[in-house]
């Protein structure tokens, strides 16, 4: 029988089943939505399936019970198996696959060519010249070297131009000198730049002649190709554990008057001659697309740690009884609690919602690429404006988003069988790299100056194509029309509005705080500082613009009418609840009145008991292997219990009855207590 | 030469230095103020000096490098050297000095005997008969016994009535048979279960011929004294890694028809007799008080881990230089930035106010407590009420604003160097035990409701003394009188009537909204949890009342004039910063005007800015010593990134150069790679 759930197995927990039999639409149908059709979803399935076969790409035990160095190991392990298996298992290198294979073979969990891959073969693409290509490129691709990328210094992290580490140019041997002259310029955080890593592209300040041209990068081989010991002059090592990422070899490094070849400067762009000529890249921003990347693919990735968080959250709700509500009637799923689906739902739709907007923002960014290789940087800006500002705002309610959905498990939420602690440490710290989030905003806030300037002066500028600004420009309603000759069926664009009209207040009136600021005699950039909460403001009512808009685009494009229906359920919860959230602005100038709050109040409210029903199948939808998100509580089979115990059976308390903590400690005292009774 | 700031040292980081210098109160004062006058302040300091001068209550690593059988093994080695110590050390068995000595010895990372003192001693001295006590108590007392506190299973947490574990009668051998019925039933969490505790309480379904009396609690020997093994018919091991508190053996559990005598069950308030005769306890709430109490603490508690995290990230941002205001002017602290400050010194201010509630509720439970020792139970409901929705409301936002301190520093938060994570983790676990958060704040609820209700029908009750929820009965100003004829030292009565306006409103509003679904046929039970957020959100603005007042009274009570300005400047960010976070609700219904809200919010960045030069001082002066929270971000003397370096050194991936990843895998990889270039 087809059932329109596509996850339904017989021996399943029943209390899953029947909530997947309750699905109103297809989730088939959905999750080709999800992944741009029906043969990339099939693409997946095989995936899992060609890794599901190949026992040395699992690991042996969840990862939770290794020490650091185990885990290291195993993720190199894997890695090597990875190697072996990759043309058999993914198909024509795409990206995608690539992605999904690795995330089958490593979840969350890093492994130790993260940074080769994300970071430095992307740099030497674009950072050398045909010669370096020539040098580099196949060995490098070929993993016949590991590198990182290492920028960031132990006193230095947003502000480049800081940077402490130096590169000094030595006619004589035709090399540079790099050297870390304080404690405060080592090299601190890098990803496998502890262990794994032989090799590095450094940044440094250029010196040449004792005059400093600013930060390069550098192709540093740190360790022998051969023992892999650290060369003479190189001090390297681990950092020490994190909140997260303990796979990861993070490292700390300094030179001590290192040399390397004048030619190890990356010198696609920039360059220095033999003679000690500098010569400038033709342009300054060359390089800008590959920072914009990650930003780009950041709001997907957020997106799918917050669907997954919400899969085991939901997942769990619906096999999880505890507590009566109608006397007589046994104990209820959790689910049932108003309380619990108004912290799950709004989970669920911020994770389409982000997804979403996601693919939309990834859209942008090939667009880009593909304008800049023709010379034309026009689409940068916009997209640079709304990654910084996405990547600020969806790193923050992601994290918040999955915390709620640990706790909706109760205690084991807490036990990292759940899977959401890990998950929570990887995604949060996107909150921080790639640009901290309060810098980020600050980003988007000069866009946002710069547009309210010239709505002030009248002067709108010139753009080629629609702007994700245009709205402030244009005169909005004056007052909600919320509930005002609407049928339920399109209240979104007037959801929409509410966004736009707050986002555009606010970014006036921090225009108007800034130049007041000004004429009161403070520099720009410290009125821009005593502004700077309130820019930050305006940046987030933005961004909440572009995802409310992206979402509702999405969910519009959905041909499906059955997964339409079920979307559109979870893109009012979704509009809904950001406008409770944000109505102390919706409220201030009188826009929204108290009664459309408190009626849009009531539609969260009604909007959760119509997605009940659907609540396991939205989040089924995302398909989310057990392999991805390796959480006990979130089994597609809904056998928790069992297999909690089963997970605890690895401790490594487990091996023996009894410890050395008793045998040394706890057993002498208490014998030596009960001989004095 | 004296400072006003008691912790200036020579040679300390002089960014710090001139921040301490800048403390316009003696930090001496406040301190006094916080830990009860100049006598315990001393103590405290001496305890401190006392530890220091023992290595043997230190460990000889950062418990972040250990291993869970490594940390345990620390642990149980300090618990015999406190104990050893102990006397010597804290005076005349002093509660606050014994929780200090143990804080400075095990700091966050927890013992093998923490459930022992919290738990298990505590009930055996309040539920056993004098028998028992004679048998048990002094063994336990001296450690000759290690017990833990055995209620939680695996499918079952806050709703005790349904536990599966059975405590059946047998007559015949006078004894009760324990079992574990099901997989469902395996006894999950309790801390210290896993491998530390030879005895347990156990909370079991009593049954005698074949009828079930409910949850009783019984006391059973796990493990054999001499040999540490878990006795025939018990199961038992550690649960595995958690979130956090990975240094505690959390256990499992189960029972195979295991046998103990009838006298081990306690029998302090109901008893079975040899012919199985069940005696019904006389008070149906006795041992209320003891789980009242753990949530009298937790306010405390948990105020001073957000005062812990702020004082890590204060002083860290004190000597974090990072970005320029001012071109030429050089790299500024972080802590110049508005928005740094906007997240840290909310955090301050939410520390102090949870701080000072916290000893203002220590104090109502011991009245409770000498209450019920004179047969009194009047004011038990009254803590009961107040201690469940403070419970939910401060666990909630020193989670949030942990993690908030923690991101203001950067990467460096996210590692386990800034102490942070692991402050986090202990502190975050506040919102799932002691029951749920969502549990709590409908506590609280059923007294709003009943409150609501007299309200409603005009009979208000007659109560013995002040009541928290007095204001409700009384009408407040139909608009806020911020800004209004006050002067601004007297606008902490209008804030707080901000508070009361919006906890009256949400409180009969949500009554309205429960009798409505009554009246439209709902049972009593699915109108509750159709209201249930409302529900929720009148208690958490009935908590923010509480708060407000209890810090208003606290901070009005300092008699120092210096000391007593600058804490009013932070109990004014306090209310400001909550009633712009409420302000939806203030707008809502036309309570306050967006131009009142308006001024609040600039008064917030103003407040801000007045608060700068005293932020080292206001988070001096709870005086933590480094020991206790561990952090190398927080160090007194600010010297950070020369011990980020010394504190890596210990990662156990350092004590080797290659590690076996490299020998075993990556090595031969990319030798093999490197052979077909």
């Amino acid at each position: 029988m087809v059932h329109l759930n596509a996850l339904i197995h017989e021996g399943d927990n029943p209390d899953l089943t029947s909530e997947r039999l309750k699905a109103s639409f297809s989730t088939e149908s959905l999750s080709e939505t999800i992944y741009g059709g029906k043969q990339k979803l099939l693409r997946r399935r095989e995936i899992v399936m060609y890794v599901d076969e190949h026992k040395e790409l699992h690991d042996e035990k969840p990862v939770e019970f290794m020490t650091r160095e185990e885990r290291i190991e195993n993720a190199a392990r894997k890695v090597v198996a990875m190697r072996k298996h990759y043309y058999e298992c993914v198909e024509n290198e795409d990206p995608a696959e690539t992605h999904y294979f690795q995330m089958l073979c490593t979840h969350l969990d890093g492994m130790p060519i993260g940074l080769h891959m994300g970071m430095f073969l992307p740099t030497l693409y674009t950072q050398t010249n045909d010669e370096q290509k020539e040098k580099w490129l196949a060995k490098a691709a070929n993993l016949g070297m590991i590198g990182t990328y290492a920028q960031t210094e132990i006193g230095h992290g947003t502000n480049l131009r800081m940077l402490e580490t130096t590169a000094t140019f030595d006619r004589a041997s035709d090399s540079f000198v790099l050297h870390s002259p304080t404690v405060s310029s080592t090299k601190w955080w890098p990803g496998n730049l502890g262990k794994s890593s032989n090799h590095a592209i450094v940044v440094a300040q250029l010196y040449i002649d004792k005059k400093c041209y600013g930060p390069h990068t550098f192709l540093v081989q740190l360790r022998d190709e051969e023992t892999h010991r650290a060369l003479p002059g190189i001090t390297i090592g681990d950092i020490g554990p994190k909140f997260g990422i303990n796979t990861i070899d993070n490292g700390f490094l300094r030179f001590d008057h290192f040399k390397i070849p004048r030619s190890n400067m990356m010198m696609g762009h920039s360059k220095v001659e033999a003679d000690g000529t500098y010569v400038k890249p033709i342009h300054a921003k060359v390089g800008y697309g590959a920072m914009v990347y990650v930003r780009s693919v950041m709001t997907l990735m957020q997106g799918a740690f917050l669907a997954m968080a919400a899969t085991i959250a939901t997942r769990y709700s619906a096999i999880r009884r505890q507590g009566v509500i109608n006397p007589g009637q046994g104990e209820v799923q959790v689910l049932d609690y108003q309380t619990q689906q108004h912290r799950l739902f709004p989970q669920i739709a911020r994770a389409y919602a982000f997804y979403l907007t996601g693919k939309h923002i990834r859209d942008m960014y090939y667009d880009v690429v593909q304008n800049l290789s023709e010379g034309n940087a026009d689409t940068l800006p916009e997209l640079h404006a709304i990654t910084s500002g996405l990547k600020s705002v969806v790193t923050h309610q992601v994290g918040l988003g999955i915390e709620q959905c640990r706790m909706a498990c109760g205690g084991h939420g807490y036990s990292q069988a759940s899977g959401i602690p890990l998950l929570y440490t990887v995604a949060i710290g996107g909150c921080t790299y790639e640009g901290e989030n309060m810098v980020m905003l600050l980003q988007t806030a000069r866009f946002l100056m710069r547009t309210a300037a010239a709505v002030r002066s009248g002067k709108r500028p010139a753009t080629k194509g629609p702007s994700q600004f245009d709205y402030i420009f244009v005169a909005g309603p004056r007052q909600c029309r919320l509930g005002q000759a609407m049928t339920a069926g399109n209240c979104v664009p007037a959801m929409v509005e509410c966004f736009e009209h707050v986002a555009k207040r606010l970014t006036l009136r921090a225009h108007e705080r800034l130049e007041l600021r000004k004429n009161e005699g403070r520099s720009k950039e410290d009125a821009w500082n005593d502004t700077a909460v309130d820019l930050t403001k305006a940046s987030r009512a933005h961004t909440r613009v572009f995802i409310a808009k992206a979402f509702a685009k999405a969910v519009s494009d959905i041909a499906d009418s059955a997964v339409s229906k079920a979307m559109t359920d979870l893109l009012h919860l979704y509009l809904s609840y950001e406008i409770v959230e944000i109505g102390t602005s919706l409220l201030e100038d009188g826009f929204m009145s108290g009664e459309q709050l408190a009626s849009t109040q009531k539609a969260v409210y009604e909007l959760l008991a119509k997605i009940r029903p659907n609540a396991v199948s939205l989040v089924d939808a995302f398909e989310f292997d057990d392999r991805e998100h390796h959480s006990v509580l979130g089994r597609r089979d809904g056998h928790v219990y069992e297999n909690l115990l089963k997970w605890a059976q690895h401790s490594e308390l487990n091996k023996s009855d009894v410890l050395p903590a008793f045998t040394k400690y706890l057993g002498p005292m208490m014998k030596e207590a009960r001989s004095k009774l």
